[in-house]
């Protein structure tokens, strides 16, 4: 990737690049819409959308990243998630497992070592007691398995038709010993941009679950617990920001941090480690994987010099076997992702736009 | 109260009552139900049981109170909550104030300084944003109030018709300088029992609100934030023990401390504040008011020595004008809870069973 290309993304011209990122920008803070869509809850251009004009007037730090908290001479970080994902069990995992491992990723993507997980419920009666058990002992042993602690929780009821049988919000607590370490402000143009492994993963299966795809295939949720990998990760080299690819994808993850660095990202599609079965569900729904959800996947931005080692620890974790090395950050143009086609063309990946798969987490 | 009732309580024979707690505790971790139903999330008899046959054995600290966990030398009180009331809107406040300040005062009543509140939203599609803006709006009003920070946020959507408009998670983490300070193992026989104000405001003014009651009142919701309040109660003297009494009412929180703490409670029934219009609702709905959901009242176990100058602290606050010294701690029947009438008469009082109210928080 040459850097004359800062100044010239394949088929667009500079002036093109900048008016797109100046409608993009005007675009962001605006809430035209009088109702809530499921593209809402998404985590793509509409859920920024909601966050910027809605939540961030009223709250600090209302992201779904875990935010850093001072206690005492201490710094926390906490995070929050609700999982409304259907069905309930799926290849690879369940809404247990799922809440536990969303959480303590969160915190270990932030530097945080992950320590306490609360678990608050909301039944639909008439619920089998017997799922609620399933669910419930599959958040133990993922919580054992992540080694966090359980340590709160709350169960309320609502009538039939009221909910869908079971959703749970997890929120997490971590401890984080070096808060300056990570973080948007730390990215440099020219960093490595590597993902911890396949792309699409969790997305496709639950596709696949719900018999939305008429596909037999032995693909299963990548939902998993990355506090192991990113301690290694940590201590491979000079990391300067860690993200978990969930809902909206690598894709929405790079687009948010070319925006709070005010970097470009440049990413070659031909890196981007991701399973034929995905592939293949991915060209039948019309979606690139970039934008489907993983649950056990992080995108690391690591100081060019550190890439082949932080590659190396992430390779060397059973989590990590297939991480790649999928671009590079540059200056410029600010707030903007583009991809390199094997063909030697161009484009901008925008944020995910709309909700094609509702309901993944 | 002569103590010689310890061993007579009103109608009951001392046999009687042994065999009542025998069956009580038979009865308390057995979960029979196979479905869930709105008994489980109504803080009662039902919800205890399934706390204790289901969260119990996979986590560790499943109830609703405050979960105090370490943390790099310090301790931290960890409390979550899940709000589904309806209607959002009510006399008194709105889901998103009482969301803040339920998990305010979860902290506070564990003798910790509330300081974060994370917002775990799961939206209905088709929800009008304006509404969603109330809440938010409103929630950052009663976290300016409480002086805790929201510090991190979540959204989901769900289909139309798969969640009620609006439901909202707020987990909270406190500060806590002295752990052992309070706790159902402080709790002495003779210790003083009071309570900070008026009783069952809070669930009526809910069902007012439903038009279940076709009352025309001036009665307004309890929410409030406690955390001055309870700094003032533990200033006042030895507090061995503070609750707030939420759903499933005093009556319930009362249970609670029996059974933790192995004592028997005596209550006077005519010192138990109640408002007019809160007695004539109970009236019409055949609740004792007792059972009824407060969001701004709590229960604290004194040392009897210090029993007035608690009661001082709380009347000379705001939020505690009407608070009462309702009872006293004895040493026996452990786990029960009785109240003596004004007709000279005793009956035990339960845990809250089945769930008269739903829906009130």
């Amino acid at each position: 990737m040459p850097g004359s290309e800062s100044s010239r993304i394949g088929k667009w011209s500079e002036q093109e690049v900048l008016e797109r990122i100046e409608a993009i920008r005007r675009r962001a803070p605006r809430l035209r819409d009088e109702a809530i869509t499921t593209s809402h809850g998404a985590g793509g251009r509409a859920t920024h959308t909601l966050i910027e004009a809605l939540f961030r007037p009223a709250f600090g730090n209302p992201g779904g990243d875990a935010a850093l908290a001072a206690l005492d001479g201490r710094t926390l970080a906490v995070t929050t998630d609700s999982y409304v994902v259907s069905p309930l069990f799926f290849p690879g995992g369940d809404i247990g497992e799922l809440a536990v491992n969303g959480t303590v990723n969160d915190l270990a993507v932030a530097g945080a070592r992950p320590l306490y997980v609360t678990a608050g419920f909301i039944l639909e009666e008439g619920l089998p007691v017997e799922t609620l058990r399933r669910v419930v002992e599959s958040m133990a042993r993922a919580a054992n398995r992540a080694e966090v602690q359980l340590v709160a929780g709350d169960t309320k009821v609502v009538p039939r038709g009221k909910a869908d049988q079971l959703f749970v919000n997890t929120t997490g607590v971590g401890l984080v010993t070096d808060p300056g370490r990570l973080g948007a402000s730390r990215v440099r143009p020219g960093d490595a941009v590597l993902v911890s492994g396949t792309v699409g993963d969790h997305g496709t299966a639950i596709m696949i679950a719900r018999g939305d795809l008429e596909l037999e295939t032995d693909l299963v949720s990548d939902t998993a617990p990355l506090s192991e990998l990113c301690a290694a990760l940590l201590e491979a080299g000079e990391v300067h920001l860690m993200r978990d690819a969930t809902r909206g994808g690598v894709a929405t993850v790079l687009n948010e941090l070319a925006v709070e660095a005010q970097v470009a990202v440049a990413i070659r599609e031909e890196s981007i480690p991701v399973r034929d079965e995905v592939r293949g569900a991915a060209e039948i729904l019309g979606i690139d994987p970039m934008y489907m959800a993983n649950e056990g996947k992080l995108v690391a931005v690591v100081a060019a010099a550190d890439a082949g080692a932080a590659l190396e620890a992430m390779r060397s974790h059973p989590l990590g076997r297939e991480a790649a090395i999928i671009g590079e950050v540059r200056a410029e143009p600010p707030g903007m992702v583009f991809i390199h086609t094997a063909f030697g063309g161009s484009r901008v990946v925008d944020m995910l736009i709309g909700d094609p798969l509702p309901r993944i987490c």
